[in-house]
């Protein structure tokens, strides 16, 4: 990197803990959740981008409601933030990457934002981080870049990006085309065929100017009550607590939705770095490693006679005999039993949780997370 | 009954715990297990017999391993024994039947001994009285009776009787034609289709004298080796403790081999009174109340899209999603899910279990109750 200014990771740390319940929870999402060896999701994310000098120390953006959580993981996996800014109410992307652009283009407006989710698995590293250098460099002449994850089955669950044309002075990097949402099952299908689709990925690279422009642009009033709730922040040891009223005064988009999808400055990098999203349990075990019989097993598990499946204790010994295919959860308080193949359904049953009195504290938020 | 003599209940509470599991243990077997409603199956069976004055107050035997729960039981049950008899180590039936009788005969050869299991389900209770009250006629008049479950499928884990000629001063009792342990599929199919076969239900009735008799002529040590156990025996509160080195002396046989596949004077009486073994969890399922989704639901359970599943929870919430048939149970200290189909091969898996030092003690014997 050399002289290369850092670039300032944004770890977008929330989620609604739904897909994989019982493991997340609403008050305890993805994040949070240790899926895959010894740390958690958000701790992998700090990992990845813990190389100097290529980064900076890293903003965190979550709801008040996580702030110990938070606060608790950095401290086990020695990250010291720039901050970790609370919003008080639950928002989507789009003002929490105009908060970011405005707190870090106090001191810098030419500051590059990374951007990034912390409920995603990246097996490749290397890949990732020259991926980012590569990202670095369309950002400085005023891209704001995606990362599109090469897709490996026509998933219907996921955004895609087309690509457009090459970027001459930007290696690796393409002109974005278009967005797509959620595409059926055909439709998906010919994407992977045609080759020009990547998944988005959710993490963008781009400066505090340029985001803070864009966003003016498209969204004023995100930008104005970002402002305004930076303003009126209380600043509390690493917590800076954004102002309720003026935070919750602003259209509650989506970051893709308010400036990617309109913008002309959008670029994209394709990579291939074994990003999942870890949606479902079913996402999880496909890219989790397998054993002699396909099963994924993890903590206090006898599997006989078992293929193909999901087993995990992180309380009870569970016992298997002649299943397959199937998702076995057990954590210290619930137990989930289902087929992989239902895996993404797993909603209704939280939702059926929710309507019984005696399970809905398994499943509720805490208030002060409400969305309002 | 009017003037008729009491049958002496005599409730054999014993059995290995490996087809339950993990509900029932090697140290807390089936007659101990709240199986169905709030009675475990040994208070569930004393119950049965507890109409005076067609039953006296019961003996019970059972290995010194389970006095407690035995005696705790009862207490709970408000059943005031005749004895609990201790045996020091696992044996069959025949040397049990053999210490009943000569326990009783002490002060009345002509006592009428009612030898049942007590890990059996009976639905009909008054079909069962009306068959005790027919077998008692049969054995005053000197005959070893049995009763004889009508099958209504062709079970191959079960030994089968086939009834021969009517017997003409008793109502309702047939002579035995023959015994035939655990038949192929095919052979069952014949039975069940014949009618003059009936599941041997483990329960017994006859003369205290008449056992000692035969049990005399077939085997004479058992009787011999009984009546040191009793003679050298400890009493001890309600329990008797027999003598270990006297007990262990002798063949271990059930009764069934000893004297009634030998004996001339075996009767069965066919009952039709929904009698069940309970022999694996699918056997539970198949005698159990049904929900709508044909689910047998059991403590914290949540089934969605959950179909002809039998699901259990004695611990923590149990979720279930997009089951078919499959078992799923949670004690306060395990979980066992598997396909209902597979619940008979439940052994393989406590085998499994008990070769692995982390799980052993879930399946593991006492040293006091190991069979020597």
């Amino acid at each position: 990197m050399g002289a290369s200014p850092p670039n300032h990771p944004v770890i977008l740390a929330g989620g609604s803990g739904v897909r994989l319940w019982p493991l997340s929870r609403p008050w305890h999402p993805k994040p949070f959740a240790r899926l895959a060896g010894d740390k958690t999701l958000l701790q992998a994310t700090l990992d990845r981008f813990a190389t100097r000098p290529r980064f900076a120390d890293p903003l965190i953006i979550c709801n008040r409601a996580h702030r110990f959580l938070v606060a608790e993981q950095l401290r086990e996996a020695g990250v010291t933030p720039r901050a970790i800014v609370l919003e008080p109410l639950l928002r989507n992307t789009g003002p929490a990457a105009a908060t970011a652009a405005l707190l870090l283009a106090e001191s810098d407006p030419e500051a590059l934002l990374l951007i990034a989710p912390s409920d995603h698995l990246i097996r490749d590293l290397p890949g990732l981080l020259a991926a980012v250098d590569a990202a670095a460099q369309a950002a400085a002449q005023g891209w704001i870049v995606t990362f599109g994850a090469r897709p490996d089955s026509p998933e219907t669950g996921y955004g895609y990006i087309q690509q457009g044309a090459r970027l001459d002075d930007c290696p690796g990097a393409f002109r974005i085309a278009r967005f797509v949402e959620k595409p059926d099952r055909a439709t998906a299908e010919g994407y992977l065929a045609s080759g020009d689709f990547a998944w988005n990925s959710g993490m963008f690279l781009l400066s505090a100017g340029r985001l803070i422009e864009e966003m003016t642009r498209y969204e004023p009033e995100i930008v104005a009550a970002c402002r305004r709730a930076l303003r009126d922040a209380a600043a509390d040891e690493d917590f800076l607590r954004l102002d309720e009223a003026a935070f919750a005064a602003q259209p509650n988009l989506a970051f893709d939705r308010a400036v990617m999808e309109r913008t002309s400055q959008g670029a994209i990098i394709p990579v291939d770095i074994g990003w999942s999203d870890v949606g479902s349990w079913d996402a999880l075990y496909q890219v989790s490693d397998k054993d002699a019989d396909g099963n994924v097993v993890s903590g206090a598990v006898v599997a006989v006679d078992t293929r193909n499946a999901y087993l995990r204790s992180d309380g009870l010994p569970l016992a298997t005999l002649g299943l397959e295919d199937m998702t076995v959860i057990a954590t210290a308080d619930a137990l989930l039993v289902c087929p992989r193949s239902r895996s993404q359904d797993l909603a209704q049953l939280v939702d059926r949780l929710a309507r019984d009195p005696r399970y809905a504290s398994l499943v509720s938020r805490r208030p002060e997370e409400t969305e309002t």
